[in-house]
């Protein structure tokens, strides 16, 4: 089943409306997930709904809540996401550090208690967009075993990195795990063994075998004992500009995954000589992939597609959806 | 054999004024390479120093020069590395980015133009002495295919991010592919087997065999289409914000690898509210690892060792650094 762009947004408006968010924050909120689906990525948007729906339920989520700058140090600023929606958070930390970098060359928000940011990727295509390159990441739950462990002490922290490109921004959005908890089940329910080793069996062998990870809990990081140490890293710089929690310091329920710690890290491309080239700079590195395809890429394609032909969504959550009641 | 931090630092050094640093530089240079081997990076201390005389020798590396700054936009400045040692550029740079972030609370250097860093973490391990949080880039020759080729296009582009904890830094030095050439032959050579797979052999198929990644020439990216995404971005984002050359542009020949491009980005931890906890966080993330190791922990374990039991050289190369000739 598909549905155009704009039923989508405006159905996720009106349950957005009908849970308390006001016009203004419900069309943005409504929109960010929207284009989630349009692009492709429908781990986060439309099937990723009823559970941001439920966070509300549960006080997880603040509706109403906005985040707020405690402390600015030039072109460095923490703020306080108070609970609110992950997204509209992590979309004005975004324009924030893209106005920090304006004036400072280099802009950096690190935010604190916030919740998940849906698809991290919708912050870089934010910055590309405005024609800056740009860096952020986030902390999660406990979901990854760091390498010599078989227990998840890590989490896997996704990172974007976003560089503009008028044909095409490359875009990476990436978990520090090989294979995500989504991706993990979506091979198993096709019945599809994992292109590479994704984890651990329940006898510590590594294994291509998606539903041994699933029961093992032992997904890898990628790189092994690199992607580990890596996921270390992204969650320590964030618990430490933000001045917010760290991994271990989040509830493992899925459900309960709040206050979490990010980063948002902007260039200003256009205020360095020789801006008219940076897309030349950009075309030239994606030219000498002979051909290989490059991150972000294939999202454009698909963007292309959904809006022709409607964005897929899965029936049974769309009715959900559009049932949503009032509170 | 092994010799003591002062033998190998005072001998590195008289190497570097009979090829014609100035006394200030040499000893700083000669220092960057001795702590290398001191903290147990063996492939890029003492080992490589014989090719970087042959870069000073080519006129690839131009001891005499020193980065200049060409723009400077508030906490964002760009240098060029005019094609000078490429430890004491990076060092320099990293000292720049510590500087600007202590005025705008972030501060990034990117550099052009320059050479081989040598050991990345050294700088890593400098701004954490600093009591800063840092990341740094370099990009590299073209030695790494991109998940879906079997042509070297990327770099293995070094990343290194340092977290400060007064009872031991944490940092990450790694390079995007899964194992160095160095690693692949220090395996072959030791008739082991990779402890994960490492590469495709000549037919294609993944392979935990060193000695046929080395033949095949393809290597793998940490975590397969991940750590190809990770590598391009690195180099986009060190070839952008530098104005400098990016891998593709990069001579193939290790002896004429230059031009290369870096980024180093600075956080003052300092300046940032709850700055006496910062210690603790970092203390708490590090125990919530129950014990597994964290990057940089053997590290400093290998440097203790090695400054009481003296430095391992090898004889050869510690033979013939010490017999290098006025030029």
């Amino acid at each position: 089943m598909r549905v155009s762009f704009e039923e989508l947004h405006e159905t996720l408006r009106r349950a957005l409306l009908k849970v308390g968010f006001e016009q203004g924050r419900a069309d943005l909120c409504a929109r960010l997930f929207a284009e989630t689906d349009r692009d492709g990525v429908y781990t986060h948007g439309l099937n990723r709904f009823p559970r941001f729906l439920e966070q509300i339920e549960r006080g997880v989520v603040d509706v109403n809540a906005s985040p707020v700058c405690v402390e600015a140090h030039g072109a460095l600023e923490r703020w306080d996401g108070r609970s609110g929606p992950g997204n509209l958070n992590a979309r004005q930390s975004m324009e924030r550090a893209l106005e920090l970098s304006r004036r400072q060359g280099v802009g950096c928000v690190a935010l604190r208690n916030t919740n998940h940011w849906m698809r991290g990727g919708s912050y870089g295509w934010q910055a590309a967009d405005a024609g800056a390159l740009a860096f952020c990441w986030t902390n999660t739950l406990p979901n990854l075993p760091p390498w010599g462990s078989a227990r998840p002490l890590l989490g896997n922290n996704p990172l974007v990195i976003a560089a503009p490109r008028p044909a095409g921004h490359v875009v990476l959005d990436m978990a520090v795990s090989q294979f995500s908890y989504g991706a993990l089940a979506a091979y198993r329910s096709r019945g599809e063994r994992l292109p590479v080793v994704g984890g651990f069996d329940a006898e510590g062998r590594l294994t291509q075998d998606p539903a041994a990870v699933e029961e093992s809990g032992r997904p890898l990081p990628i790189g092994f004992w690199k992607g580990s140490g890596l996921a270390l890293l992204l969650d320590m710089a964030a618990a430490l500009l933000a001045g917010g929690l760290a991994t271990h310091q989040i509830p493992p329920d899925p459900l309960e995954e709040t206050r979490l710690s990010q980063v948002f890290l902007a260039f200003d491309l256009n205020s360095l000589e020789g801006t008219e080239t940076a897309a030349h700079v950009a075309d030239d590195i994606v030219a000498s992939l002979e051909g290989v395809r490059y991150p972000g890429e294939r999202t454009l394609q698909i963007r292309l597609e959904n809006m022709e032909q409607g964005i897929p969504v899965n029936p049974e959550v769309w009715e959900q959806v559009k049932q949503t009641r009032e509170r």
